[in-house]
């Protein structure tokens, strides 16, 4: 198996997560995002879509970090990172979904670039507008998270699944600009929590060989 | 089965067409997100996250487009939306998660509001902006697909599923907008051919009870 990533990718970060929980080896590809390794045409030739992660298994090359993890889920199927009734699997892909369509992809670093050129905006602006979606994102998410007993030690029961891979890097990213954490306890909380288990902690980017300041 | 949505939601939409397709018959809830119905306590206590659409069935209160679909996939199978193998559900998501995470949040109403207040951008840039992202995705989608045996008349096989479901909206977007189709030649013979199907043709939003211009 081999991943195509990069140490700051909160998609990257996911996969790494499932990864580690499902305990299965692999080695990295590193591509520099900064640098804009993703546009070039070894890397296009992976992902038409020049965006990471990508994962080469058997055979098959995927992309789209959700996909690339219900893939892992429903090959390798233990443990499972999602619940096996319908409603508790809709309700864990919902929560997942709020981070990964709803907050990510909006601060995705190709957006702030564009928010700086063309449209010119300052760093203060994009800081702003990188807090605004998380904040409107995670006020939700506290909102659905504290309101249901299905919540447990993590985002479903007490078990980390899909819900909790999605929810950890976006919490690291909310931490690096220094968002106020108060307003959401139980994604503090359930943050953690998976950040105990060595499968979170070891995903971090801080932990990546491809980790530079 | 009650659905909550907005003739104009692209995510309203894909529920819609997916309902159709299993012919699933439901009852509407309109919520008007021009007027801000979204943001009101008696939405919020459907869907504290504000966004449409949510589905209610079976007990269940569902949130996110994505999710809610491959819900009634699991609980009603016929036709299926997703293929049997992992490898394509992966590619089939995939392809979804393409559009419902890195066009369609970042060209949501409540992003581009933002870009017309507080940031003070005139209509012609939101224009740009919402072009660009289209552009961005479809080009790589265009792309997966065409170099892609797995391709037939719909973007996984012959019949169509969770990916037709995603593409479909955006296309009609890019329609509405304007955006120069030619780029994008099995991204548009797709749309047609799923256009040709009733459960496409009637989730339209021209033809939902609560359009108006």
């Amino acid at each position: 198996m081999k991943l195509y990533g990069y140490f700051r990718s909160s998609a990257a970060f996911r996969v790494r997560i499932a990864l580690n929980l499902k305990q299965l080896s692999y080695e990295n590809a590193f591509i520099h995002l900064r640098r804009g390794d993703q546009r070039q045409s070894e890397y296009l030739a992976v992902n038409p879509q020049g965006l990471v992660p990508a994962l080469e298994t058997d055979g098959h090359l995927l992309i789209q970090s959700l996909p690339i993890i219900e893939y892992l889920d429903e090959v390798y199927p233990e443990p499972p990172l999602v619940p096996s009734d319908p409603a508790g699997r809709a309700r864990v892909r919902a929560l997942a979904a709020i981070v990964a369509c709803d907050i990510h992809p909006i601060n995705n670093l190709r957006v702030l670039r564009y928010l700086l050129r063309p449209l010119g905006h300052e760093q203060a602006a994009v800081e702003s507008w990188y807090n605004h979606w998380i904040e409107t994102g995670f006020a939700g998410l506290e909102r659905l998270l504290a309101a249901d007993k299905a919540t447990g030690r993590f985002c479903h029961g007490d078990i980390p699944g899909l819900a909790d891979i999605a929810l950890v890097p976006q919490v690291v990213n909310a931490e690096r600009y220094n968002l106020e954490m108060s307003p959401y306890p139980t994604i503090r909380r359930i943050h953690e929590a998976c950040m105990e288990l060595d499968a979170f902690a070891a995903a971090h980017p801080l932990r990546q060989p491809d980790y530079e300041e």
